[in-house]
């Protein structure tokens, strides 16, 4: 019989990995609220079976997973956790991992995931099952991790394609500040900036490239990133002392041709990426 | 007879708009200090003849493009004045206009240009005949500008594609330090930011696409954006300081959701752009 895994929200993220297990031989549960939603989500392949119904969705289930914005995970965790199966593991995808895991400290079978790629577009229908392919998957266990769900959870990430990396929920959400949530703030100020006062109506027919490639995120869903900032407030805050620091640098000093180089020299260290 | 047209420096812009222009009937002069760049540019379509002879490649040409970086063009444009034949007239594809307009003031048929599109890949390899295609091309006529020489060049600009428009000197250095120097700046400091200590060890296995995209133009020519930070400083350092506190205004206050989505709003402006 095939493993089953049960998916709560089946959006981008949702969406995707249904969509990657099912090609894998798993055959995947959809839970939702909106059972038109879920109807799109089994036309377009990302699930095999739905349901708006939260407790018969994971019963039995082999595997769940809390596809949902992040500040859904610990209440939708705490519902869930006493209708999962014995010996059944629990896994999130969402974006802020020290708060997620402080208030599952007690559940052995949860491991805190954490797949670094997506999209501005959200919803089933951008999803793709390649979407986790090449993509870091951060893994943030604790002591009290069960064994056995963690490597179960590390098989299931690489069977999609992405390269699960262990690290503590802190340091997780201290990386993720640097690397993600930062470049989101920064798209959100620079499009304040370039549209404050007279610049809404010259900046749209001026900007080139560079302007759209460095706000490209600031589209994405608000009501998820105001979310995200707010989980991981401390830092975020740290992240953007470290950032005002260093642009205070490049502007007091020039910035010059060698300070660029070296710029140029650490970005190419992201190469293999794009 | 067919117009000529010589281009001082084939590179990603000055290649680009040689292809372009000898498709609409200019014969293109490519004038280089390097013989084998401007036999790769003829072997790519992008010019008909080469000379590295600049006095002999600027005689009896109908009009000549300044396609050299930034800081080359005050002392390019005095050695070519009195060489290039009377009602003939010159553009650049500067991103600094202020300098050059001031140094070029006594010089009716120069007409400063800006065409808002490139690449952070430079030179004639990466040059295509639509770079033009759609961009915006910022023209920064003076009083004492011939009004000739002014619809000779926004015709040239428009014949490949750009949208013409005409600001002050001042007004474009404002503008483009916003939507261009700006980003770029932000782009430099956030892959410091990400990689400052031990960042340079995890970041780039970690970084997603958001810091992919907001930093793909950190990975432009070093050389040539420490001009243009030079040229435009007082422009940049207005900008980053609208920066900093746009920046502050969102930390000091959450940002909340409803503050993002005027961000979101405000960046879908853009959207007939990308």
């Amino acid at each position: 019989m095939k493993k089953r895994i049960s998916i709560i929200g089946v959006g981008l993220m949702g969406g995707s990995l249904g969509m990657a297990l099912r090609r894998r031989g798993w055959r995947v549960t959809g839970i939702g609220r909106n059972a038109a939603r879920l109807r799109t989500a089994k036309t377009l392949g990302a699930i095999d079976e739905a349901t708006t119904d939260l407790a018969e969705g994971v019963r039995d289930a082999d595997a769940v997973v809390l596809a949902v914005p992040v500040e859904e995970v610990i209440p939708l965790g705490k519902k869930i956790r006493p209708r999962v199966k014995p010996g059944a593991f629990v896994i999130d995808v969402g974006s802020v991992k020290g708060a997620v895991v402080r208030a599952f400290s007690g559940w052995p079978d949860f491991v805190g995931s954490h797949p670094m790629c997506g999209s501005e577009k959200t919803g089933v229908r951008n999803a793709r099952p390649d979407l986790y392919r090449g993509a870091a998957c951060l893994l943030t266990p604790t002591g009290k991790t069960s064994k056995s769900a963690l490597a179960k959870a590390e098989s299931l990430w690489k069977s999609v394609g992405a390269k699960p990396l262990r690290l503590s929920p802190e340091e997780h959400d201290r990386r993720v500040a640097l690397v993600s949530h930062l470049p989101h703030l920064l798209a959100e100020a620079l499009v304040r900036t370039a549209t404050e006062g007279d610049g809404k109506n010259w900046a749209p027919r001026t900007a080139a490239g560079s302007f759209l490639d460095a706000t490209r995120v600031a589209s994405a869903d608000p009501a998820l990133w105001a979310q995200i900032f707010a989980m991981n407030r401390a830092s975020v805050r740290r992240a953007a002392a470290a950032f005002r620091r260093a642009l205070a640098a490049l502007l007091s000093r020039g910035p010059g041709e060698r300070e660029l180089r070296e710029v140029v020299r650490r970005r190419n260290l992201f190469g293999g990426l794009s």
